[in-house]
């Protein structure tokens, strides 16, 4: 693709030669001739100098260099949308049914579906138009998948699961799965049935290994447009709001509810039937104890309020000093106890004198 | 079911109209009209005046509204009871093999098997009676599961495991992976060969996407009737035994041992070669570094006991001004035996006079 | 084989008994008659008493018990040679491609393959001599594996990916899934494309139900000879060196580099775009949140050296006593104060009659 032609599918300003050829999309120190690259952060404006990329994506024209830039407000929405540009698909999902897959009774099957090679599928499941299930993926009966899905190879989804629309799951995830729902009886350890099921919403996308259990009675939810990156639990009867973004082996206590908008950094822990509000972000390996109300940021363990965790956290490097020195001011104010004791007794014995 | 027969099932006292019909069982929230539901909880009381539900098991008939009311001693264990009457088999095992199934050689199958399509069985392995293997699980050569047990889609247990009877495999947990066993050589790293096993008890549970490696020699063992929920990671040579929770994303390293009835709350870490004793309770993210008598509680990282990380974790809040405080004191304190030195000398002069 | 074998096979001096038969390998607690056994951590001397192996390799014959000894230098390594004796191949991967395989166009497969039961192999895919792929993996388009791998069962690795030769790959792991890339829009959240790939260097060992996320433009590394174990996270863009340790659980954010020859203990958590040196070693549970230069040793959260921390985590034992001492010496230095104002006073009234 021209580089002008491009500038025009990205609404850019163009600077330079619009006439060279672009073949790709790379980060700024890894860019090779003939691809794009874009400057968002700072920080990396010394590559400007030293990239091998072709043409740069950035708010301004950078001094300096005189690297043909496409000048748009926001480079790294720029630089996403030329990544779509240029991602070619490489899965080759082809429409059809392979015929090594196994297909239940009463399977509904929507238009232009895509059923890769030992993908089984349950009795009386229904998949929508257009959604492809690679390679060895497992559908429970009664589940429902919507139009435009995508499943990579080998993901679980239990039976009386509902997947909405554009739902992204990805390899090994496995969706309605028994809630760890157990109650001690005496020394022996009984099994509460997990009665209920689960629903993603639309736009949702489920990252690797991530395992999504269905709930006791009811069910477990994720709200539309959020995304769930690899290896996070999420535990029976979860709530989970519309775009809230959950990183990588964070883990979602039974019961809990998480509202819209919520950033939880990777390795998180929400301890059960507690409410995280809207928009509210945790920082990496928080042990969240207790509800937060919407808007909050919090860290640390057990996470508070994210600016007195990080007075926190500073004030621990010096507790060691801290220790030390209070032992040493209790020796000190000792003395000085000493000190006016023996004065008072001494002005005790001048004020009988005088 | 009538809500009488239930109420005889359940050996509860019924107060109200025994003969309406009853759907379902679910919580006190989202209970609809046909479904009975449960109050053990003193904190849900309140939602005794709105549930939709139709009838209500309860240690006693709560004041003010006249619902039919099953009363009984453990609301709690009476309602997993209900859920066991109610939950029917979604699952749709028949005992059989699926034609798409792959045996190897000498396998032993028992009466009643269900082998699902795309199960894999290596060589002189043994399936006890009844048990349910779903699509695409992979059991290893010479690997022994006792009866009634059930193997949930895309299970993975390698060659030489036992597995024991009514023992649950959640959706793509792997047993008998390889331990992580390495030894530093100069530069290079060096693969210890783990030639042991695993042994899982009866009426064990794993949950989705856990892993449970062999022993480098001799066996890792889960006890009988302990519980493993999803993404937990159990290392080689670990003991673990009966009637222990283990919830998700915990991490036992090499050969710990944990003891009978001990509960490990959400990504609870242990390190390698220690002994947690019996009935031991460990907080959610708990760092456990050192060994554990029986009985104890403990949390935080490292893992003290319970009571005591209480207090440092509430004393952690005061730290910052702790800091400001013991600074502003030192201040103080100098001053105060400048002061004093002051005294002494113009004492010393007095006295000198005196 | 007979001990005198043995011995000349690790190079050891034989003390004792050579015509003996060596049956197998094991802990110096588990071992039976027949099978050798091992002393190198001097912990477990007592056990030299009372075990039942029939033979002991150490770096001395022990005083007391007339065992059998293979004198070696390094018995830890002379045990890894005897179990690597004694490891018989028990997965019995025979070369071929099983009928119920299936391979896409333009498959290039070396000499002595073994390519077993329903795995699943995508177009212009190559696979080197020797290398397993036992049953249901899933190999995705153009993905190139070395020689002499092996990948256990339901291994799935995606699309583009290169792996080295000796690569070996546990159940459920997942390499090459996409990126957790999503940028905020507003209310709504966008995915970024993830267009890069993942390259695993030769001898590099990936544990069960790991995940390596592929990158966004570029490469996600893993350098050779590098391990890692179970559930572990290797998000997009992370550059991992040679020879390193990466123990279970532990999460990599996008962009980080980790060096040669770190060890990373479980459940280490490290966020993005950081940099962390070679030979560096990160304590189990540690959070770290900055750049690491080489060779330093580092521990909790957030993480700092390894000795400022152990003194940081032993003073907040005593945290919870410090503030109640602060609180006491604030009110000892109040009444010190209130005496030295007073004497003050006086000693002016007494200056002044002076």
């Amino acid at each position: 693709m021209r580089l002008d032609e491009l500038a025009a599918k990205l609404g850019a300003v163009l600077h330079g030669d619009g006439e060279i050829e672009i073949t790709g999309v790379a980060g700024i120190r890894e860019a090779r001739a003939g691809q794009v690259t874009f400057l968002a952060n700072p920080k990396y404006e010394s590559f400007v100098a030293t990239t091998n990329a072709s043409a740069l994506i950035a708010a301004r024209r950078p001094p300096g260099r005189s690297l043909p830039v496409l000048e748009v407000e926001e480079p790294y929405l720029a630089f996403v949308n030329a990544l779509g540009i240029f991602s070619r698909d490489r899965l080759g999902a082809v429409p059809g049914i392979h015929d090594s897959a196994i297909l239940g009774k009463d399977v509904v099957l929507g238009e232009g579906v895509s059923i890769g090679p030992l993908v089984v599928i349950g009795d009386g499941a229904a998949i929508g138009d257009r959604t492809v299930l690679m390679s060895g993926c497992f559908v429970g009966g009664a589940t429902r998948i919507g139009a435009d899905a995508h499943l990579y190879p080998n993901v679980v989804v239990r039976e009386d699961s509902i997947l909405g629309d554009r739902v992204v799951v990805h390899s090994g995830a496995v969706i309605g799965s028994d809630g760890f729902g157990f109650a001690r009886d005496g020394e022996s350890v009984r099994k509460i049935p997990q009665i209920g099921n689960v629903e993603v919403g639309d736009d949702v996308e489920i990252g690797a290994n991530t395992t999504i259990d269905r709930a006791t009675t009811g069910t477990t939810r994720i709200g539309r447009g959020s995304k769930i990156d690899n290896l996070v639990m999420v535990a029976h009867n979860v709530q989970i709001g519309a775009n809230t973004l959950v990183c990588a082996q964070v883990g979602i206590s039974g019961s809990a509810t998480v509202g819209d908008g919520v950033t939880l950094a990777g390795q998180v822990g929400l301890v059960g039937h507690i409410s995280v509000g809207d928009r509210v972000q945790v920082g990496a390996q928080g042990g969240v104890t207790k509800s937060i109300p919407s808007g909050e940021s919090v860290s640390g363990y057990p996470a508070l309020p994210h600016r007195q965790a990080r007075r926190i956290y500073a004030a621990m490097r010096s507790l060691p000093d801290i220790v030390r020195t209070v032992r040493e001011l209790c020796r000190r104010v000792a003395a000085l106890e000493g000190g006016e004791r023996r004065r008072d007794r001494s002005d005790g014995r001048r004020r009988e004198r005088e």
